[in-house]
């Protein structure tokens, strides 16, 4: 089985510490395919940055469907996911998603612990999309980022572990780590925090798995059933095609 | 005061139409200043289609920021409203957003009716962006779509009729026409409907009048300040360089 | 277009206060029209006096239905709203259900600053007839009211300013500053917080105008469709009429 | 034990009915105490109309709360159940409160059935109020009242009959009578219908002498403390005497 | 009326602490049965726990189902009290549902105050259950239980009123005093905090008694009526009977 | 990686026809160690019978826990999931559950189609527990059961196939097939429905082999982390084990 993780921000040393983690949790024979966005921003991290990334999602799955069996959207917010999983006959996840739900059945409530305040009203339409807006203990986030993006898991990881302390102490059962620069920190501090440590990139790892299994046309019915062929003007071509062609 | 109507969907017509909506809701002295999509779709009517849609709006906006007091996001579902909000120092509103808070003032529940069943699952997202599900009584739509996207207002006025004398049977006391090939039809239906009728475009250009009086800077606080200027690649270049600033 | 701007409290210079908010906030060509209770409380501030209050505003508005095109209920907690609703063909909003809508707009998520902890429970009820809990970030008072009730906005602005800083630091996009003694405070102290501040008074005669021109009628269908005429004893003589009288 | 049953409407021939359906309830040694409204409605049915009759209650309780020891708001839907509740030491429960909270120890899921559509929108504020929705499995009332208010229950027995049935086979473990006419109906018709028949006199009157059992004082604490005495102006005697002292 | 004060846990004292409140509580002419498990547990903390517990709730009531006229499920967290309602022909009541939904007529919103925090989130799930989290201000709880489970009312009365008064400050109208230990301590602290304190066993009996007199069956209709009669095996001899039985 | 599957029901044709849809859906190298109760019940279909089967859950992990590297509880309803969740440090999932968030990420919205009418409430129960009530469009069952229990995917396919038609014109993006008799129908239909079938067995697996990899001591922290060891009486010797050492 082959997964696309699609990194829809341009840093590639991010999409390399994902694909680390994506491989150590994918099962035998899971190939795991890392792609970074070539158009956008560096690093994602408002609602309008996540705006444009969500097209340039699409525009890298175009390009990629008829080499995958699923679709990881590898950034914590989970851009495009939902125009992806109704444009596309392939399952779709994202990092967001997969934890999230992951998370539902490893406790009653689940924090998401991220290493800026700015992420969160962001990162909240992820929660709402989702529907378990009751079972989210709350946001944990330091008042300012510190250190390199590059270097995330280790300048702030002080702060980060103490972060995902307050959200046990605060009534977590878990604590999701979100933020694709935070990818493979769950394992590294999950001794020191009494919440059980859900790391986004391996849940959305096996989440795609279980939907290329299951449901090999992922999300292809009802409301998601493909959109009604239609011109397109302007588009990157594959998209168009995309676009352009009945479901 | 100038009010920038900004249709995502390419067809010139359907701009025309809402236009003249528009000008008969505005109040004396503001200026509409219509504008129609050059790239995208000629109707959006997905959410795949919107989140592309998204991207239009905000490149619209980067162009005519300087020259508008405040925008109206004038296809029903409000493709890119709240990246828009985010990203711009101006109120912006959208047909769904101000259609829904209006009929809040206008009854206890509201329906909404519209021409395809395919517009049911992106509209709905408007009203839970909004936050008042509980106030929806349901959506009303024909089995399929008849007559051209053109004149939809006189091809399918006795179905929309029908569907809105329904809406209002199933506990609606106020009936928004989403859509935005249907704006001008609430007052010609107005009578044979036994619910308030609810024009998404009128009520769009009042409430961006309302927030450019009272709020000139729009949703410029709080999680919806202007994220930190960053470095873009491959943006057109007025976005780009609204995305670059700081805010 | 007139306005009756119909303060339910007994104190007239709150009603001045709020009176020439009022105007700075209209469009040209409208009239406010302020009109103060003679009868009930100086200042109402608890759900019992505004279940008597409710009934003078529907007296009032019996006395000016002719004369003017729309009502605002110019209480914070708006006593009467929904029954005058249902029983006027005029448009009606109040001071909390406009703030609240208009911050919908304006930010994620909204707080209510007052100047004193008794009106919280009260201000709940009005975000739950809204609907909008999910939107709402929190109450903010103080442990008690300070300085005199005809000169609040000076004696405890500092105070005031301070609580709605909280409230940006706890979340909140948008700042409603609740209660007819803080018209106009809004915009002296807007410089100073963190968060879109938000004047009831001015979103009231916003909201008023927009229903009068887009519902003449107001919400008088479906369930607001006026009761049958029905006998009644010691109501007070016009608004008897207005019970008896069929819709 | 003293309980005020108070009916805000003016038909005395309801108040009896209601009063025989209550002393059946009443532990014994309780007494029944029937008062019925001289000013308002023949009989309430709005939510403009509650309004006022809301205030006709709060006069009532001021005459009678140095004789009882809880009080019964004898109309469902509960006007003036929360002014009460805060003005007066007393517990206080209403026909809609305490059938709905009762109905929750008796099934999942609650229907309300009723004599009238136009009840409807009055009587959902109550399900509202108590916070159950999600245990509401719907109303179901006739297209119109049929028959004269005096001898509902015989003349719509068998409508009745058929939308509690329809209500079982909606769902509903329990179905609520809703409307003072009905009193009394729930016991004659119980056989007939898959569902637990919820009569809300007689819950209203268990519930009243629960209360005044175990908090002599009522909801007296908290958002209910007595709100601090206050000058009025044009209020009867009593009541004023009530607002103006210290709680 | 004789009401089965059914005690899941094994801790006879407790049983007595109960009794004692339950009969101060009860109507004249009521006679309150206490009963003490002899199997599971001295005393249920957690959800494991009240899952056993649960079945030995419906053996006893198995053995007494013929002697008495109602149940209560006298341990707060209510273990095996939708199962028993489904399972037998009388009403069934717990502490944690009767208070609940009592508090609910004695002030806005309730907090629930303990003596460990490892009850709280099972507590919760009778929270849920009643299905008015919106009415519920929070839970408060020590760090850890102090002194001898058989002694805390004495031990930790100065912490948890300390707690009450922290909840009363929070917002909470009425507190809770929730675990079977605490049986009586509301009536001893009720002058030291400012919220209506709330004795489940009291409200309990009472709510049993009413739904005793107003529905002798219980919750038999709809989907708690009867299960179909069933094989079973390895069940105690009474229980089995009962599920074998037809409804 | 060994799963158990843990049918709390006792008729094991039921449980091989699990065990082979196990197979199928498990990863190379996963083994399906299939158990089927021998005390309780033929066929758990309420809650009564539920909270029994509960507890042979508890007991059946007590039993096989080191053999084991996770489990499914092998009913929809999922009867003592949540009781063994805290109760066993191994990861647990149940039918419900699993089916129910796997179909989060295959749509927008899913129904439950089940055999009869009785397993409704009781199903409803794992919606609510899951809190995704927003995602559920409704539950679909024929007016009774038809046919024998151990063939029923044979006699009511044609029924079961015409409610899963039903459910998808209803909205339903997802349709679940809940009751462990219908493992495998899922993909004998999946052709005849337009929506995407959900077949629980298959969602158990492959999430409890996600738990396992990504928590291999399942939900243990927070409000699961192991209860505090705790004297029993008359429990299985394995479970009261469980119950007295400490977590």
């Amino acid at each position: 089985m082959k997964i696309l993780l699609l990194n829809p921000n341009m840093t590639t040393g991010m999409t390399d510490g994902m694909a680390e983690v994506a491989r150590l949790a994918a099962s035998p024979g899971t190939e795991i395919i890392p792609v970074t966005a070539t158009r956008g921003f560096p690093y994602i991290s408002s609602r309008a940055e996540s705006q444009f990334a969500g097209t340039i999602t699409l525009e890298i799955i175009a390009d990629y469907q008829d080499q995958v069996d699923a679709v990881v959207v590898a950034a914590f917010g989970d851009p495009g996911l939902h125009a992806a999983r109704e444009l596309y006959d392939l399952p779709v996840t994202g990092l967001a998603e997969a934890a999230i739900l992951t998370a539902c059945m490893l406790g009653e409530r689940f924090a998401i612990v991220t290493f800026t305040p700015d992420m969160i009203a962001w990162y909240a339409l992820s929660v709402a999309a989702a529907g378990v807006q009751s079972r989210l203990s709350g946001f944990h986030a330091p008042e300012r980022q510190s250190g390199s993006l590059g270097n995330l898991k280790v300048d702030m990881r002080a702060e980060l572990t103490r972060l995902a302390q307050e959200a046990a102490a605060g009534g977590a059962d878990c604590v999701i780590l979100g933020g694709a620069p935070l990818a493979g920190l769950a394992s590294e501090i999950a001794e020191e925090v009494p919440a059980v440590l859900i790391d986004p990139v391996a849940c959305a790892v096996r989440q795609a798995e279980t939907l290329a299994l299951l449901a090999p046309d992922g999300a292809s019915k009802g409301s998601y059933r493909r959109p009604p062929g239609k011109a397109t003007t302007g588009l990157p071509a594959a998209l168009a095609a995309q676009f352009e062609g009945d479901g």
